[in-house]
């Protein structure tokens, strides 16, 4: 049922983040910023957090990967973002989208939209409501919280694949991932990453760092999602609740070797020739 | 001496929250903003943090209660969340003012006179300091901390309590609730929330959340630092210092459960017909 | 080899920050912001983050030292903290600059030269690219992490400081603090404080609160540095990767007592007439 080459390859992809130690500059939100940065330094990458829109072409262009990340978001914000993915998109920098909140204000639904437009987004990922808001589908989700399962959203994700030509990643208990040809479904995680916050920043600033050295976007995403659902099921075994488990996350995504993740991981994978 | 109906109504208050799941919208400061959205997951409730002028009201529109939180302010920040205020007052949401820092400085303390004078504040929420600072008395508190006592203020707090038909909460040792006429004293705590930041942030959202399943306002506020105090003790048992205070603190909220807080109540209440 | 005056005085610097508890107003990144506010708690200083330009000046007359911390800088920024630091060298409040990503953009490196040259900066802590870009030299950082030696910016750090008349550190393996003519190096820390977000910043939080119990601020600088490096080793023996690393390295600094201070300090001083 789980595929063994893409358990090989999430351990593979670990290996090569912690050679690489890509430089993730992530304009993000307030809330998860530091928590993201700790994940990321966890992995083996590097991050930098930088916002100001009279430096961000300078610093995305030292950066191996760009996060665009809509929490907390301004008007300010949105054009700093802006200016930043044009730079990456001309040095041929992964850019990942989380679309926080898109659905619940207008501010948020239409940044994403702009951004899916204008920028060469390879990589959005986001929870049920978001990203079936990003769908035309009417969908007002509650806060940043999902209230529509995955699968009612996966056919959302596969049709805004096909249509910006990037990777659709739905988090849920079963994470879905799609390049609108080929699905990947990851069956790791915790129910303790829903009593924390920032699980969903967390995955898309993993997923960046995962880009950097996996020339097949779907794959890098995929194995991203497990590494981390792995963790997080490290992380689980050794909490009291969602503060420790915070804690347990960080020191499980540092402490993960090649061969706990190959063996824990589960994903599925279907489509395209190979996998018919 | 312990009032046995408000122990009990704690723990009813937390289940209905852990039904209820209200969202609560904070406008809040930069230095404190993760762990207060963690402390409302741990409790039940869920979370968004949004400022942007641009989408305040529309946020605000979807929440069941909205803190206002004076920290890291700018004159921007006021604007947002008079806005967020002012279209919360229109649909009934209660909201919370944790005047951060007034006294300190004049656009604090100016910011949170404006704020109880146009805005349908249901409940304050702060050190001795800055309560004291409020009511036109002069007081220059030392950051955020708190230099004057819980007993100093609490004449102060009634006052404001019956000039702007709000709930006043005074933290401290033990903290002081009035709305003027009725007064509880919660007893619960541990000396380690001084040892943290954003312990009174904390008890502000947790306050917030309370709010949305009580319709005694008095009540529910006083629960939610019996529920804040009691897990405090519990994280107190168990943490080598604050670092891992901060961490069992969510934890204790997490897993609290409504026999334990019932027992751990020490809530006083005076005053009113009930409590002559 | 090591200095048992220095490792007195460590011990107590540390005792007179926790009679003093002096206020430290930080005008920071929002990535570390509240990392640092938790560590100077934890220290026995207190902590306030203001940046508003509104406020600054007033908030930095209550204050014992500023910190200016370059992360996250906007324009708007720099203005608030040009503000806050005039207004501190008219009152003779001490000033340290941690120059965050100096070298990586332009914004960061002018920014700080600007603080240098119209400041009273008494101390700049860095790593040793940022160090190395101040001082005229070519540094790309790669992000916010160091890629040169301490050795190699130590000469760099000597020039600054005898040109700008303040203290020069720079963190690495061992620290390095200089004031031009006096060096001393601090053989204290842990590799794990590489694998989280702000050890750096928390070292520049910490010196400012020992800068107002010192008046030696070469000493000061030194033995700051020197107190987090003992309660980091202590934090890593008990600690499983970096996410309880940081919640141990809270407990350890609240923890410290001044004899497990002054027996682990391991502060190597040269220079000067005593020093030869």
């Amino acid at each position: 049922m789980f595929d063994k080459g893409m358990a090989k390859k999430a351990a593979e992809n670990l290996k090569r983040v912690r050679e690489k130690k890509p430089l993730v500059h992530s304009i993000t939100n307030y809330v998860t910023m530091n928590y993201t940065a700790d994940a990321l330094l966890a992995c083996g990458a590097s991050a930098v957090m930088a916002h100001g829109e009279e430096e961000v072409e300078e610093m995305v262009s030292l950066a191996d990967a760009l996060v665009l990340n809509l929490g907390t978001l301004t008007e300010a914000r949105v054009e700093a973002m802006a200016k930043a993915g044009r730079e990456a998109g001309k040095r041929r920098i992964p850019i990942v989208l989380d679309p926080v909140g898109a659905g619940a204000t207008n501010l948020r639904t239409r940044s994403a939209r702009k951004f899916m437009r204008e920028l060469s987004i390879q990589v959005i990922r986001g929870n049920p409501s978001e990203i079936l808001s990003l769908s035309q589908l009417m969908a007002k989700p509650k806060g940043v919280e999902s209230m529509h399962s995955v699968d009612e959203a996966g056919r959302a994700a596969s049709e805004l694949a096909k249509a910006n030509h990037a990777i659709l990643a739905v988090s849920g208990r079963v994470d879905f991932v799609t390049d609108g040809i080929r699905t990947c479904r990851v069956h790791n995680g915790s129910e303790m990453m829903g009593a924390m916050t920032g699980a969903g920043c967390t995955a898309t600033a993993v997923i960046a760092a995962f880009l950097t050295v996996d020339s097949d976007p779907l794959e890098a995403t995929a194995t991203a999602l497990c590494y981390l659902g792995v963790a997080a099921e490290k992380a689980a075994e050794v909490s009291q609740g969602p503060g420790t488990f915070k804690a347990r996350l960080l020191d499980a995504l540092y402490r993960m070797d090649g061969e706990t993740l190959s063996l824990g991981a589960k994903i599925e994978i279907a489509g395209g020739k190979d996998n018919p």
